[in-house]
């Protein structure tokens, strides 16, 4: 196919990146908060803002869908087919709901009233998430100017949630229910970033989660520790005692079990991970920590993308006020969570923990251990994986001087976080790409949110190319 | 000596008990709550009701003190010499103020109106402590009585605190202010009890105590889990680690040192201790636990009296309220205290869990420790002392059938607790003995505070051999 006749994405771009960028402003205008009940009423605003905006660009099928629980912070579906039976079904997932603005006084510019400065475009929403999602409309119509198609290379769909800032808490059942209509081959997530604006990179996995709380029970009331300490068991210590058995001294979790299945880092994701241009100074600096401290023969970057990890998030029991209160406590309690990768399973986890807890707590102490909801599954994409190698290839084209001469190079990076992501692989049955060009220094749910307008134009050049290169055109 | 010409002291006893129990009640209208700021008048009425009564009784000296912090909770001192260049010197420790009230509506009657029924005085302050202190008026007018004498056989002095359930905060400057009027061969502390109402005993040690707060301080903020989970330092990880290493295996205190020196228990006292009618069953009610859990190789009665102890009573730290917050939080907190015993010293225990923090506290952690002012010693009377084998004889005489015939026996106990009894034995380098008769279910700090009035008058009996059995006649 030539495209002689057809104007080149890039150029597409760079002409149409004016109207994009005030369109994109509008929709960044309404504070689509989700966390905030006052905010309702601009969630569903910014839905219907973006329905109307995908209409308008050409997609014959847009609705709003309510999720469950009642909260009135619905998802956007869009579906567009190519028209083409062999082509493949692609699911976009973002979001359009935003972060609090808090601390207000810490803005430059007022959160809601978009500004551009230094080829920087500062609101909140600009990457987190509302920029990243409004370049595929962008990118979209670039794909078509440039191939001169009336439909898509591939049956597109977007799906564009209004409670991910909220914990997603009726995502992974909106999926379940609609899984027909969302079905498709390949789920491309545009939520996240790459390594740094030097170092163009794609995201291949995310870490899981499941979350507890445990409450030991002593004396049914706090007593006097001159009458009865030293004789009776204190829940303080039996739970430090408990909880300094979760690592090893190696800082390897001790669960039985905890490790059983899990994918290994391949030779060559660690070779790759350690070409990344990694400032252990720099990072520390964002972990407001000393020192790099972990699980013993990984690095900093495997230990937080690809090992699963026992955190302790809070404890407490006893007295915590001023002064002194000499006392054996009632209670203690502590919350954990664990971040877990590709083979472990939120479930068995569950399991381990509650067959640990039983073997460890001490027979004359009740407690209860309560999960946080189900958990969230890791999810990973092999580096071979053919659907990966059309991201890089897109994103390659998108960075490079020139997107029909020699490639620029995309390294891998993972999340260490977890998301509804998993959600999507697990149900769809599809692999999770990630097409994502924020940067770190974009301020996610900090004051000053910002989006490099260079790196959304690429954005959307690269999701043009992914729908060409999917489709089996290179 | 022959007592013939005069009255005995059970028979003085007796005939004076209505009036005694009168001019209690009296005392106990007052108010004299320390921990309130608004009864500091009651407090101080209180002192000066004591003082006036002492005087009628005949002591020359009298006087109020007051302390040191400006609280305007005075002390009563009283002093009567004996004559007799022989005599050794007893200072009689007790204390006029009293705990709160509250729940008020739990009192059968109010507290602050004394009232008797089944042979038992109800008030605030019955028992702990106004009741066990004028005791020792009717016991001292019963001592001359039935001596003749008309001063005591003793050099008496009493010195009744108003700061005690405030937690004595200005008792050692006190004692160390006025140690040459204070001056002792012996020190008789009447704030304690009795074994139980069948079992008269007395108590022969304290423990100690020392308390400290320890922070350490993580990331500079809370990170994110996701972000930096598993590649730094949680502070509360750390704190588990560490206060899990507090006890060994066999529930030891593992700071080094920390046991030297101890004064360990006698065959004897063992035997004595195994004496007593311990119902664990009982003893765990009143301890709202479910197993007697401690230290290996020693008894319920000997961890909690003999045994020093390190007690976590509070721990805090990261995200503490409802739901998950996945951090890894950037403070953990914790509060310890350790109850000492004989042989040990606050300061040096502090020397040692300084050295023990900052030996295993990681290289990458800051982190304060605080100690709650310099302590309480322990104290401990050995049970060949002599004055001790005069209160036994004293309190075995006025729990006899017969004052003048066999003495009942009397058993040995410790209290687990601390209190500024050491400061007693430290600053005035005198041996502490207990002289208490009040019982277990007397109900200190409790609705319904009660006090056995015939214990009450055997207490003043045991007061009057004592002065008597110390002085050197049997």
């Amino acid at each position: 196919m030539s495209t002689d006749a057809y104007v080149p994405v890039r150029t597409f771009v760079e002409q149409n990146s004016a109207g994009f960028l005030e369109d994109l402003k509008d929709w960044l205008r309404i504070p689509s908060i989700s966390g905030d009940p006052d905010r309702v009423g601009d969630v569903r605003a910014s839905a219907q803002w973006l329905a109307a905006k995908l209409r308008a660009t050409g997609f014959p099928t847009v609705e709003i869908w309510e999720t469950a629980g009642g909260a009135g912070l619905p998802a956007v579906f869009a579906e567009w087919p190519s028209g083409d039976p062999q082509a493949p079904t692609v699911a976009v997932y973002g979001h359009h709901d935003v972060q609090p603005v808090t601390p207000l006084e810490l803005w430059e510019t007022q959160p809601f009233d978009p500004s551009v400065r230094d080829g920087k475009l500062y609101a909140r929403g600009a990457s987190d998430d509302k920029g990243q999602i409004f370049f595929h409309v962008l990118g979209l119509r670039a794909h078509l100017a440039a191939t001169g198609r009336t439909a898509p290379a591939v049956n597109l769909k977007l799906i564009v949630e209004g409670e991910e800032e909220s914990g997603s808490p009726n995502f992974a059942q909106l999926l379940r229910e609609r899984a027909d209509r969302l079905a498709c081959d390949v789920v491309v997530v545009s939520d996240t970033g790459m390594w740094d604006r030097d170092t163009p990179s794609t995201v291949t996995g995310m870490r899981g989660l499941i979350a507890a709380q445990i409450d030991l029970h002593g004396p049914s009331g706090d007593v006097h520790s001159g009458s009865f300490g030293g004789a009776i068991s204190n829940p303080l210590t039996e739970l430090v005692r408990l909880l300094a058995q979760l690592h090893d001294e190696n800082r390897h979790i001790a669960l039985p079990g905890f490790y059983d299945g899990i994918v290994a880092l391949t030779d060559t994701e660690r070779r790759l991970f350690a070409e990344l241009p990694f400032d252990e100074a720099a990072w520390l600096r964002t972990a407001k920590s000393r020192a790099a401290v972990g699980e013993a023969g990984y690095t900093t970057l495997e230990r937080v993308w690809a090992r699963p990890t026992a955190e302790i998030n809070g404890i407490w029991g006893g007295h915590t006020g001023p002064g002194q209160k000499t006392i054996v406590p009632s209670e203690a309690h502590a919350k954990l969570s664990f971040r877990l990768v590709a083979g472990q399973d939120p479930a068995q986890v569950r399991k381990a923990l509650e067959l640990w807890l039983a073997e460890r707590i001490p027979s004359w102490l009740e407690y209860e251990v309560e999960f946080e909801g189900d958990g969230v599954r890791p999810c990973l994409t092999p580096l071979d994986h053919p659907a990966l190698n059309s991201v890089t290839r897109a994103l390659g084209r998108a960075f490079a001087d020139d997107p029909d001469g020699e490639p620029r190079q995309i390294l891998y990076t993972r999340e260490g976080g977890s998301g509804p992501e998993a959600d999507l692989q697990e149900v769809l049955g599809a692999p999770v790409l990630f097409l994502g060009v924020a940067l770190p220094e974009d301020g996610w749910h900090a004051p000053n949110e910002k989006m490099d307008i260079a790196g959304l134009l690429r954005g959307a050049e690269a999701a043009a190319y992914l729908w060409e290169d999917l489709a089996g055109n290179k």
